[in-house]
């Protein structure tokens, strides 16, 4: 795994005294979020909750996820200023996503759920690789390393995790208090290490609601695997665009919602 | 129960079709989200994605919660247009939402996750019930009451819960795609009908992150239930606030991490 959940660092967690059903003082450990302010050159986005691991690609794949930059955008620099809790994304031109702002919708699902506009109106254009297979034993092999890996989810709880994988082996493991997060985590991470979609599957802890598959979508991975539930319009939306969109998959049982062919 | 689940309610879920690890097709209950535009007099403020039950209520405690009305804020009229998928409210006197506009906060939780600055520091001034008690019993009774109601979740999954109780007793159960639509339908339900916060409960089956018990803190409701878990941000505000917090109560067991002293 390139990237695993992220247990050494101890500013991610906090222990704290708490009282169990005995009324018994007892230690746990509990996830830190913090408020961290986007810049994108001299423009004030948005500011986050996250547990702040990885703030570059939290920015980077927030501003992709969100239009307000593409795959071909230039970036200038990526500087995060901790005393400021303050992040700024500079790029060699500016963009137009003061337009974007103009048509903002705050979404069902966790965390920075703010979407835009025309995201649906760019489905249409979307064209997901047909060829890839996935295989029954990789959805299973997938949850059970996922699941196995020491996590902060395992530590503490009250935490979404998301998984790059390929094949059956997970890539880039990462977890946020919003798997909104910690999927613009992933894709900022896929920008900036030049990393194909096309061969890759993504599996989520949480709810496919509508804007969880259009993140999927518009980051052309084509393959999404959740253990949690999923919407109507998630559904609807995978089938729009051919996305193989399995849910609810826990020990051997698994739905498959659209995109069927591409199971072997 | 004053409203339970609207499990007659035929169009918050939908019949699709799937497969399951077998390839074999197979019937299933989805929650249907649809997208609903709020409006506060001529100003367009925010599209939600909801189940869509009590626009009235989601509209009226989203303006609440998030500060651009208060309880004192004379409203004119709620008018939900169901073809244009917009909801109306209108306020006798015009609103200084603009100002708090400014200062925006996207945070970690599900749905509608705007918060605004202002409300971090309108919580020196919240007095919250000190003589209320809450016996350990109610809790027990409390998550059997709730986890046996039939209930969209049971029927279809995918969606958060929370829940207005007194003593041990359940009252406004209410169900959405994201679980700060679920408090903002009490938030309005109370506005409506009058209901006094400082005796009640208030149980969620989604985790308590700071966002949650901010809600929970401005709606001057005294003590907050939650199955699930907590950060440590959100232990902060409780106990800033003097907030009972008691997380991740599953079966017998459960938490304190605040306000113990409510706890009979």
């Amino acid at each position: 795994m390139k990237i695993k959940p992220n247990l050494q660092n101890s500013s991610l967690t906090r222990r704290i005294y708490g009282f169990d059903e005995n009324l018994k003082r007892k230690k746990i450990d509990v996830i830190e979020e913090k408020p961290i302010t986007l810049f994108l050159n001299d423009q004030e986005i948005v500011t986050m909750m996250t547990i702040n691991d990885y703030p570059e690609y939290l920015a980077l794949g927030y501003l992709l996820n969100q239009k307000m930059i593409n795959n071909r955008t230039k970036i200038e620099s990526v500087e995060f200023y901790s005393d400021l809790e303050t992040i700024v994304v500079r790029t060699r031109k500016k963009t137009d996503y003061e337009e974007k702002l103009k048509k903002k919708i705050i979404t069902s699902g966790c965390a920075q759920g703010t979407m835009y506009g025309d995201l649906m109106e760019s489905l249409d254009k979307v064209k997901l690789n047909n060829s890839i297979k996935i295989k029954q034993s990789w959805i299973y092999d997938l949850s059970k390393k996922i699941n196995l890996t020491p996590s902060l989810y395992l530590k503490a709880g009250a935490i979404h995790g998301c998984v790059l994988c390929k094949k059956n082996k997970p890539l880039v493991y990462m977890e946020d208090v919003g798997r909104h997060n910690a999927i613009d985590k992933i894709a900022g991470y896929m920008k900036i290490n030049k990393i194909s979609p096309s061969d890759k599957i993504f599996y989520t802890t949480g709810r496919l609601t509508s804007e969880m598959v259009l993140k999927s979508v518009q980051m052309r991975i084509p393959i999404v695997i959740s253990r949690s539930g999923f919407t109507a319009w998630g559904v609807d939306l995978a089938r729009k665009t051919n996305l193989t969109l399995i849910g609810r998959a826990k020990g051997r049982k698994f739905m498959i919602l659209s995109g069927e062919k591409r199971i072997e």
